[in-house]
């Protein structure tokens, strides 16, 4: 750090995203990105959109805006756009925390609550797993402090049912909970039914996964108007052309895609399901995830030993080194193809002995 | 606001971007954009970028780097690439300025400054600027607090020497300075060359402007790495992919493409001159601005006037209400066209004898 460096982040742990080395050619499944193709949609929209970057894009999103609320029946100040669901998630830190008002959040979920609850100054407190990494409903009913769920909860998979989260909602009427849903669209219930009758219910998704964009930054927020409002306080505070001209285009052909997604969806479940039975027979100890990546565990290998070994064949998988998950590695579903991959290179490494 | 909105941003007023009225089809003189299309060579690179978007975008953006210190003459370590500069000036903020360490920035120029430092609570004194809109350059002589500039200053287009800068950053070793770059192509002098002279040198660009990108959202901070590993601190505690892989690549193109930058450059020049004494001739005070825009005042009408009859007629313009500057238009340099139809717009509203 710079001698000009504020004292206040002098402790800031930045988020590690999942690796990207150059030194060949990997199967990549580390970064829980969809193995299929954007839409042939969003591509031809991205491009014709391209022809016009000289302008400002809409700082209101209104031609993305009025799309999004054709396809999921919301109203327009139900919604915000930003620049990947991380924008929104840091938003709602920003918003809806502060010294006074601590953030929740599980001890074991996405990598960078914490950090966005550092970066913010926000006190927080991270509630254990249970043995079976599920979430411990009852731990968080009452809680009076900000919540953050990531459903289907990362590196896990394992999802919440809508009434669960509906019991955490109704016992905390003065708090936001965030339902951070991601890998909502690969097999668990969506919160969004639940924006209008909850008022203190935001929930975050984002075009990257189900949708293929992950290059493209483009996540949202929906739920109460005022809170959306809140959230473009911050927004027009910060980065008002938060969301690229191409991007917003992208996301107006991917909405106009929806089959396309939805068979998407489906084949990564199949696809799960394949690997998730042919790993149990290797040895191997699943979580029951329903996100588009699994979480699993060896009987004999540790997670470490086998993250490398699959690296040194070409395979990437996320390994994680906190105590508690550092057996596992999270693998990303991709096609039939790179899975059979996947599992070849398993037994190979199985086969060896280690 | 919500009633879950923290009590720290209860009296945040967000930035306001230029309108982006839809009611018809106006000379867009308002927001500073480029009236140039984007590089093919841009153009292209981003479409061909669309076809992978179910890929991350890299978050070191280390092909957009190897091309941008190929033309700009940096080391890796020495740039940081962001979501427009507005995101690299609010990571300075973040970064540099805390509650013990305020912020300095003149009372008249971009007015994002003031929002930055009530987001990040950092206290600011705003300076004022001489009777003539210049900068008073001793006013900032061993300040003490972190410095932001823009150079040229907008809305008046006026800029400092390279030299009255180097004053600036001598006698404030332990502060940093920021210089806001946004339109320095257009015939300022940039502090590029000082980086490395000057440890507490960031300067900020964005290619919204020369180089016709303002929809893709690209801007950048050079400065010593140091300062460099600071802003990625937050940025990869904010969005690490805050740079989405179709821009990172139309930046590419773009830099491929200087000729044609510098051919826009000077024709924004000599359109500038050209408004500008037609301007003088008709009776405006105009400001002299090295930037893409100019700052007019005319001697009989008032500034919301003229503001107002030229959007009725379909030109639009950025008015300030602030009192100091209320009398005063910002008009962005388009092509000649578009400065004839200025020109004989404002030659009809004042011939009408307002």
């Amino acid at each position: 750090m710079s001698r000009f460096f504020s004292e206040k982040y002098s402790s800031l742990t930045p988020y590690t995203p999942g690796e990207q080395p150059q030194d060949m050619k990997y199967v990549k499944l580390n970064t829980n990105e969809s193995p299929f193709p954007t839409s042939q949609k969003a591509v031809d929209a991205a491009a014709e959109a391209a022809k016009r970057l000289q302008l400002y894009s809409d700082p209101e999103a209104r031609a993305l805006t009025a799309k999004f609320c054709e396809v999921f029946g919301f109203e327009r100040d139900e919604v915000i756009f930003t620049n990947g669901s991380d924008e929104v998630l840091n938003f709602a830190f920003m918003a809806f925390c502060d010294e006074t008002h601590g953030a929740v959040f599980p001890n074991i979920s996405y990598g960078f609550y914490p950090v966005f609850a550092e970066l913010n100054r926000v006190p927080y407190t991270e509630l254990p797993l249970r043995h079976d990494f599920t979430i411990d409903v009852d731990a968080y009913c009452g809680v009076g402090k900000t919540i953050f769920i990531a459903n289907p909860n990362a590196p896990t998979g394992i999802a919440l049912k809508r009434a669960e989260i509906e019991k955490i909602l109704r016992s905390n009427p003065n708090n936001v909970v965030v339902i951070d849903e991601a890998y909502v669209d690969f097999g668990a219930e969506s919160c969004l039914p639940l924006v209008r009758t909850y008022d203190n219910l935001l929930v975050a998704q984002t075009f990257s996964k189900s949708r293929s964009m992950a290059g493209a930054r483009l996540g949202f927020g929906v739920g109460n108007p005022a809170l959306i409002r809140d959230l473009n306080t911050i927004k027009y505070s910060t980065n008002p052309y938060n969301v690229n001209a191409m991007t917003m285009a992208a996301g107006i052909g991917v909405l106009s895609d929806e089959a396309y997604t939805q068979r998407n969806c489906q084949a990564i479940q199949e696809n799960r399901a394949f690997t998730v039975d042919a790993l149990r027979s290797m040895g191997f100890a699943v979580t029951d995830s329903v996100a588009n990546f699994i979480f699993i565990r060896h009987i004999m290998v540790d997670g470490e030993t086998i993250y490398r070994k699959l690296k040194e064949r070409g395979v990437l998988v996320r390994h994680f080194t906190k105590p508690a998950i550092c057996d596992y590695n999270r693998v990303t579903i991709g096609t039939r193809e790179q899975m059979q991959i996947l599992l070849d290179t398993l037994r190979d490494i199985l086969k060896e002995g280690v």
